[in-house]
């Protein structure tokens, strides 16, 4: 009994009706759902360019060209889950503090009633109370984390909060299960050669671009099931880690990253892992165009949710 | 006891949320509103360029920056009238004449029980099965229309539904109390001399936009209550109606047209006039990169709710 | 005696002078030509976005760019071709019964002479038309046929007539040889797994986008060579077959699709085939502002153009 | 007899065709026309932002929404007149004195047979070869110079031929018939006060955006006719005489301009003038996202054929 | 003596050298100035759209057009005046009050200095601390607000400072001559009908988009020389003063605003008054794909200079 | 002791201040530094699409996202080198012959004091003159050449200086030891066969982009270090050696081109070479609608830093 699913698209067209992501209703419910899209329009965190509150309008927007059989899972969503369009969390714009103990409380209901979170950020400094909620409920959970840059600093412009060190101060507060916690992608300029170290030293594996393109996806993906074994995981996926040639829409672009269609490959290829949890964040539509940056991210989360899907129809 | 409002944008920053015309909540429903936001998205009547399917998508983007309190018309909207977003009509691209079906359809019991239509196309020639819903119920109704087309050709390419004849077929339906109705901002080139003289001939009073700017704000404003009278009236508003600077989203755009000035106070005009629909039609937002077009004709929508408000506000 | 060939570029500057596809003269004839480039601007079979009737006019400014020499192929295209811009093909927006009529009406002439079509789209919908006039001439024809979709629905809204319906059209109507048929690049969700397996049903070969690109560039020509053998073929290129990073510009754009570097290596590996006709399609202007879309069009239409030239240089 | 009109659009919609100003037929003939539209696509005397020969193609694109009958004008242009898009003339980009030595010759067999002119830039140095071509037959002729800067610099960057001289050049060159010549709508900021008065000394009449604003349209129409009096005249019409709101795809762009509806009155204004000319210059598409300025350009160049046929009609 | 002035543009192109406002030296010196121009790029205030911290660099950018020579004014700049663009001040991105207290202190030493500071916002929260400063030097100052919004809500979201805020807590804190102060422009709609009033209550002076056009500009310009008397001056310019045709690229637009050459025009009439600092705000390029809306902020912060270089001639 | 290095991005955000390259110091020195970083803003020379001259103040733009530390070469620049923005060199817009000797005459200072100028185009004319400079010190120096055109043209529209021809008069002129030169990613159509020959008897080793593809990053690699051999080396870059997915926001984009994953991994292969300048040239920002064409020539630019940082590195 599937309660919530998307709107007929034979019934009235794609392009009909109040944007909700993939035509889903929109429902602030916790009951009869297995998942929940949920916008966190939050920026103040961005150290660069800033515009990512606009980010889950535009990622629902490219989402009505969603549809519901993925035929590289092979899993049909809807026959195996229920889902809803929650809407967004409040925030306080230029106030991260108060932001993320909003952001923290809002999502703190919907892990306890073991709905699955898909979150669209929003810059990345909403993973942190995104985990700190996880982390309630699941105690600390692998994190398997897709970006060019680790986010692992200690302080920006002499603060603590921002898109620069949620993952720092993650496992200082032990929300992380930081010995099954991976970091893919990584790139870019560093103020200094120990960046990429302090990121190691926190507890994390670390994979460059350049290694992972090296390695080869298939490996990669096995590397990334022995690493998370059997643990509880958190994916976030900074739309960074791809190409500015595929996502220009985002605040800190850095050349020399993934295709489209290396990424959807890696994303599937979790495939198994326990996730309890999902992010796509640093989606500015004020850089984007031609929206092709939030149709990626819209993928993106649909592939999460075709995850979960087909942990549902495996047990059936 | 008005029902419903818009969303608190000092609980969740007017960024926040699925959107909907002016954060109203979403509902279909024809209990407890005084009017309902209604989008049209059909744009297979266009000539030139298309894309005005996605009219209502960019409108209610930009109408999350209205407030309730209209300082010029000196009403509070929702101390008098209680109103949603009932969605978008259903239609089928490429089908005229089966896409008029399901938008008089629609609309039909909206009218039928006393809303009053705020619709947001779409090109114009939507406006046409709108006008079939609305005589259903009142019977044929004086037009105030605003464009820069008269949109009263018999045919084009040979064809009698498309965004260039809705207004003929009107008349010929007899949908229109054309004796009270009048077209404003008249410009642009013409197939032949006698396109203007068809309008008249069919009994519309006509001004151009040249007429329009040497007789004034006032009595322009004077000549349309003369018009209409007492009259029951509906309103269409062609975005083109306004100049490209001010609306470049949209198909058929002429130059030498309004301000946007001139365009709020032209409509703030209208007040006292019984208005029993309303829509603006025709922006584009494929062509309208900065987002005034979607911006202007929120507030042109706004203002058509404004003076449904202030009818409410009077009677008390 | 080639009689038709591009302007001097050397005489005049390539940005000088109307429009034409590659600086070809535009001449509506079907003598002292091997083939003609056409566009048809026709969009009212679009599901999603619209606008491809500006596709022709976008390709064209593209094409300036394009020289008679290519290296890849090693062929001086106008030692061996004489060619045309023929214009566009009439069409009636919004009624696409009547345009389809218009459009294969006005192939048949240039089909019956032996000219080659280039045909630059439009939404998919005009390559039903394009086959039924080719069909006349040639009987059944194999399709080469490169696309994020099947375009093999029943219905889509209820109708049989859009863009999302021509390949079943063309095989119920026996305009298509599809024991020699592919299709390539498959991608994107499905309303229903059986989506790929109707298509499938109808007799064609069927390759995802994630098959070729495991499979590699070799082998998929071989394999298409081995499916079309010695069968009149017409090649229909659907610009979403590339990624989005690629080709921004069109109206139902999908992630993790090829680079233009692999899809033009795809199209040279047709050598040698015994192509009748080329389509491409559903390029949107209004969605392209760095007009990357355009340009890759004009290019695979240009590659096209090589292969007819090289069919003749070798001949010789 | 008119032999050459624009295509109709009821057989083909407008969108239709290989672009040609106001869908004439593109002829390069002196024969059996009254005016000839033609681009002269040159850029290399811009002293800021370059790209006004993308400005003919651009004009063309959006010329194809006008229609033969002015309204305000009353006049069925091809009721009287006969007209051609003759394409662009060559130029060598780089090199300003070989394409003025180009456009010259190009443009001498036109004036010489009877043709009105009808020219589209490129940057503002080119009206000094079209000068020089009109002067042969015509003598010094009348200056009327809509455009927000004189263009009466003696030397830009230490040399002579630029979009800053042309018109000191022409003085010089004793093309034009300064007594009668008049410069409208100039502002914008000055090397030093003297650049303003240089241009009195040269002889013209000169009016700031700001006296022509106070003056009113009307007597600055009247004022226009006494000074040019029967005077043979040139119309030359820099597109940044108009705000940038109304036409920001301009080089050197100046606020505190004019709305197209006040430029197109002044335009009108010029009937009964004796033109034997017209161009309408510095169209930058690359600066024009939503195509307003190649709409304003291509109605400003429609108003000019429009005097062209009521010169004619009147005559009859 | 005048010791800092811009390049010379006949030496090197305007469009050569890194981008300083108006081609001034990049001179951080409180020393042989009359003003310096100085960027705040800080928007963590903004309520709606974000991104004026690139304010700054794209009202530079445009800058490169302005020259010397104020026409409208008769005043050589340079032939009176000494400045620099003195950079920008640093900010904390996220943390507002840090901001204020950063922005204060940088301000500080130029007011002590006698340097009238010019200053390119940034959001409007910038302006409290920038009042803070000058009111340090120079006690309360009237305060000239060209704006469509009050911006003197007591909280937003909860809290006290934001850019909905700083003028009632200018206001509180004793910053303001309020009773020689104005606000302009005012227009969009209110969160309720006291909102207008709280303004009045507060002891500013305010009017209505309305209410100034309808005065007509050489009235409302007397209206504010008698409001502001010979009090010490400081203007602030929110670029939504002016309509969004005109100024798309900013965060809160109203329609229904001022054009450019109103706009201008009301500026220079404050020529006479006693103003000790000037900033322009709200100026987001991302929202500016055509460069009009800096371009017209450079012009209004050369306005002001033209008005300090004013003030110092006729002292002369 | 390192004199110049960037601004502290602690201190002051990296959005703050006037746009230098990296935020480097802005001095007019051939003191204390060991590289220059140099804006090139010339454009004449350009054959279809214009405005490079824009291209020096995007790539400053873009590349404040850049920080000291390249992880993949694992060099801290700073440590090693000292560098300065140095400006833009003065150019003559429209006369490409003046400009070439200004751009010589600039650039020689630089040289003979040791300074390795990484130079900012431009259009590709502005090579020959920067080779000019080179040769007067260094003699012919081997050419590194990455571009998807050969410009070894012998004359363009009957000229001898343009974007098509520098390395042909560089050769001539004697300013390339081209035995040990080479050309990689020649591709797009030529005006003949012989175009690519031509480029062959002149001396330079060829590869064109399918050559590159399949011959593999490493042996690639290796082909350079053994054709350039200890030979002082020039690497010019013209940014359509990317494919226009990465860099749509050049004049004459050519598809089929690289990844900016491969482009960076080939530019740090050229490690060991003996470099004595560098350039980046043919960015246009006006067709770079998301900036990330200025993005990836600013990451270039900073690989060819790393390098010049890396040879210092070693030698120590």
């Amino acid at each position: 009994m599937i309660k919530y699913k998307p709107a007929d698209s034979q019934a009235s067209p794609r392009f009909c009706g109040v944007r909700t992501f993939m035509r889903l209703p929109h429902v602030q419910t916790v009951d009869d759902i297995d998942f929940a899209v949920i916008g966190v329009p939050f920026d103040t965190g961005a150290s660069l360019k800033v515009g990512a509150r606009f980010g889950p309008e535009a990622i629902r927007s490219s989402s009505i060209i969603l549809k519901p059989y993925n035929m590289f899972l092979d899993v049909n969503i809807f026959e195996h889950c229920s889902g809803v369009d929650y809407g967004d969390f409040p925030v306080v714009p230029g106030y991260i503090e108060d932001s993320n103990d909003l952001i923290e409380k809002s999502l703190v209901p919907l892990i306890e009633n073991g709905v699955i979170p898909v979150l669209l950020g929003g810059d990345h400094s909403v993973t942190l109370p995104e985990l700190r909620a996880v982390a309630k409920t699941h105690g600390p959970v692998a994190l398997i984390h897709f970006d060019s840059h680790t986010d692992t600093l200690d302080k920006y412009f002499g603060r603590s909060y921002n898109h620069g060190t949620p993952f720092r101060r993650a496992v200082e507060e032990n929300l992380l299960d930081v010995d099954h916690s991976i970091q893919l992608g990584l790139r870019g300029q560093q103020y200094q050669p120990d960046d990429l170290e302090a990121s190691k030293r926190l507890g994390f594996e670390t994979m460059t671009s350049v290694e992972v393109q090296d390695m080869g996806r298939e490996k990669v993906i096995e590397k990334i099931h022995n690493r998370v074994k059997g643990a509880k995981a958190f994916v976030t996926f900074d739309i960074d880690f791809v190409d500015p040639a595929f996502a220009p829409g985002t605040g800190t672009p850095e050349v020399g990253g993934f295709t489209s269609a290396e990424t959807l490959r890696l994303i599937r290829g979790l495939k198994g892992l326990n996730m309890v949890g999902f992010d796509v964040v640093e989606v500015i539509p004020a850089y984007d165009p031609s929206q092709i940056t939030s149709l990626l991210a819209a993928n993106i989360a649909y592939e999460f949710i075709s995850l979960i899907a087909l942990g549902k129809k495996i047990i059936c």
